[in-house]
């Protein structure tokens, strides 16, 4: 079976699953009748649907993973309500002692603008203590978590002492369609890295099953570029000239495209980025 | 592939399945810890879960159909919104001339009583009059749809002319949990002989792939016997008396026991069919 | 209570609702705590939740509609599966004579290209010939089910030689983010007519309401262009000609243009469509 | 707004619902038709439809809260996936001092049979080193965290030392169907106490906007018994005798009765639990 190692500790591990991309097709072509002869062939088919967003049969492929990881990557996980779950039970059964330790190059500081981030590398030093207290603190914890099972107190009750970087396991199953959706969120720049490594590790599993559908991903939903009204027209109106300067010189300055185009400061720096405008 | 035919032209096909008995009790024992270890069985431990409503292990094993079914088959069975659906589009593609004609043992009066159920027969003559005028109501309409094709008219127009006795067909994907609360609800001899037919037909097939969940279904959920607060206590006074008559003799009208009991005159009626009392 | 005719005797009616624009911001000042405090405005909050799909506050609004249509249109509109639904019953109650009779300028041809659409107009008479014949069909099959009825036949039987143009009616209560997704796919040119004119008049309702997340809707989903990792390197490289002549100039043929960038002939032409190149 | 203390810090505060008792009959009504008219009451109606579990009508009333809880109580409470959730974010906000510290009477030890619970008394000073510890414990979690952010750590990483007794918050939103079956879960006295007190604190503010529901949900869901169909043969089969002594002198043992009704050890107390039989 495929297993992935992730973070210090923890891991993603295919079960099981049922289909594959012709299970997609498969199904399509119900819908379709016989309608699809023409289409040249599965691989158009699937594109097709993933273009334009024909969901359902992407959804008659079902995924089953085992999966370990901190209690603070379950709880932004778990939020994904189209999957069934069986949870490790910390009322039923005793916590080990495996927590989660940072590594140096991810223990980073606050960023300055996203108030969901990680910014600027910390002071080398820093970076040790942070380690040592987090490991020590954990450590500490678990001592204390396990006096309490010695006093024979609840399960249930001596588990709240525990930190969220504990390490909790599940069973995971979910359809392709959910998935692809899960991951484009949980895979993005944007979700905390600790996710981000599950994210990454459950695509490297399902690309070895349903390439075509991953590749159609990649390239309508990943990679695709959005841009919304206001930004349509402003990229249309960019084609007139040779640069971003020279647009800059009759609109005289970035206050005024952001007025006439009808966009937000932020917008405009997010139009750039898309365009790598510096 | 196990296929089972239905009404005349209908069937229900399994197409594919991930997991079974086993992967229940592989689910839970991810739940559970080690504290299964001392569940004597796997057979046990499943008993338990249905037992106990722990439905999430249930959800584990899933199931894809193809099936075949009347329109108004179809719109009952949609309403169960926890399966993926890829079905036959009318837009697309044509509708052959496959209609449901029910047969004269089906062929029944509306019940007296029951607003949204069949009752006594009905003369044979009506009966065979009925199942004529419904084929050949059926035949002529798909005439009239095949006229309005050779006119070119668009086929998501063409169709509307067409009775929800036609045939369409899906595939149909769900997990164990809701597919058995889905057979609770179609099973039941309050549901209409149409879909009670697909009903059965599923759990003919599902029954050799998971056979210990399904018999611990039919004895703690399909052949469960639930009495509310107030039939409860009239279940405990009952045991006084020797017979319903004996109780009557007592109370000195069932108005009483209803008095008493605050029960509704149906939930009464309802309270000496589970009892068997006459 | 706001109501909008559809068709020929339907209707969408807003029921009930709960929450409004403010609600919305209300749920997200709770997820990002004293976070927003520096987003200048309650609009631009709701602007920046619907660019970056943070959906859930947008979940918090509910609408309760009751809505009346003919069977094939609540067949599509009852695929979206999250919502709650109460659906006149033809078990329990009589359906009326009430069919839909589509109107001229809506009976046309079948689309040449796309196999689910209309396309062009079809000879006068043969417009008014097809709509007699379904006027006259759908009379004398609600002749035929009354007949069923005097007969006593079994109302759940009796109506399955009633066409699917027949009205029925329903409840529908869904939340605010699964409504929008709902009408971007039915308010779609691809959508059936029928459901379309149920989508824009449900619209019309909630802008009312939700006038801020209305607003965000058109511009960031509804009227947003999206182009494919493949699209976008075109797009790029398009910045350097002058026009789309001038490209084809470069590249000799559209043939190249597509082998160049990995399209599909049909994507080439959604390329080109999205940038009004003709 | 009505607003319940809940645990040392918490709260469930009533934001919003939509719809009540006779929101139910009104979308009820629309299934039924004109069927409905010989109902008696609005109230028999809605006992009807909560006895025979026709569930829909009752998703047609919404309930939005605001819910402030110990993580390790939200983690048990968002397993419930059919509610929206607006959570208070640790990687966007600062988490405040507030820990959940149990009071004596609920410091238990772990029940001897039951893995999922408590069970007997602990010494008097063993509950108040308890006490103290998890207060303590949790005070030096926040004061390392608080560490952590004025060496500029990331918030979302600083976090991570946090013990899953601390406090977070959201709003929740969920149909009086879905709640209902949450409460059912959540009341029952296997629930942990903790998540147990936050159902209490639901129900109570509910019963207020839904009285008629609420009552019939006691009678018909909360308080009913069921029995499977081996313990309802036992059930008939106990009739005959006068007491449990008396059964047992004709079958000599339990273990006989266990076999002669096919039903394991532990099914055999549950049987006679219900029955109040000791």
């Amino acid at each position: 079976m495929t297993e992935i190692k992730c973070l210090d500790k923890g891991f993603v591990r295919l079960v099981d699953h049922m289909g594959d991309d012709s299970s997609i097709v498969q199904a399509a072509r119900v819908s379709y009748g016989e309608g699809t002869k023409n289409v040249s062939s599965d691989r158009n088919l699937i594109r097709y649907l993933v273009r334009h967003k024909h969901t359902s049969p992407i959804e008659m492929v079902d995924f089953k993973f085992h999966c370990k990881m901190p209690i603070f990557v379950a709880r932004q996980w778990v939020r994904h309500r189209t999957a069934s779950i069986n949870e490790y039970s910390a009322r039923y059964s005793i916590i080990k002692d495996e927590f989660y330790v940072p590594e140096p190059p991810h223990i980073k500081a606050q960023d300055a603008t996203n108030k969901q981030g990680r910014g600027e590398e910390l002071y080398e030093q820093e970076v040790l203590n942070i380690k040592e207290w987090i490991h020590d603190h954990s450590y500490n914890s678990h001592n204390l978590y396990e006096n309490f099972l010695k006093e024979d107190l609840a399960r249930e009750l001596a588990r709240v002492v525990l930190p969220v970087n504990f390490y909790t396991e599940w069973y995971w199953k979910i359809n392709l369609h959910n998935l692809l959706h899960f991951l484009k969120l949980r895979m993005d720049s944007h979700a905390q890295y600790e996710i981000r490594v599950y994210a990454d590790a459950i695509y490297e599993i399902i690309k070895e099953i349903v390439p075509v559908t991953c590749e159609a991903f990649e390239n309508y939903v990943l990679n695709a570029v959005t841009f919304s009204k206001q930004e349509f027209k402003l990229l249309i109106a960019f084609r007139s000239f040779h640069s971003w300067k020279d647009l800059l010189v009759t609109y005289e300055s970035e206050e005024n495209v952001i007025k006439r185009f009808k966009l937000s400061k932020r917008e405009l720096t997010e139009f750039k980025e898309k365009l790598g405008i510096s």
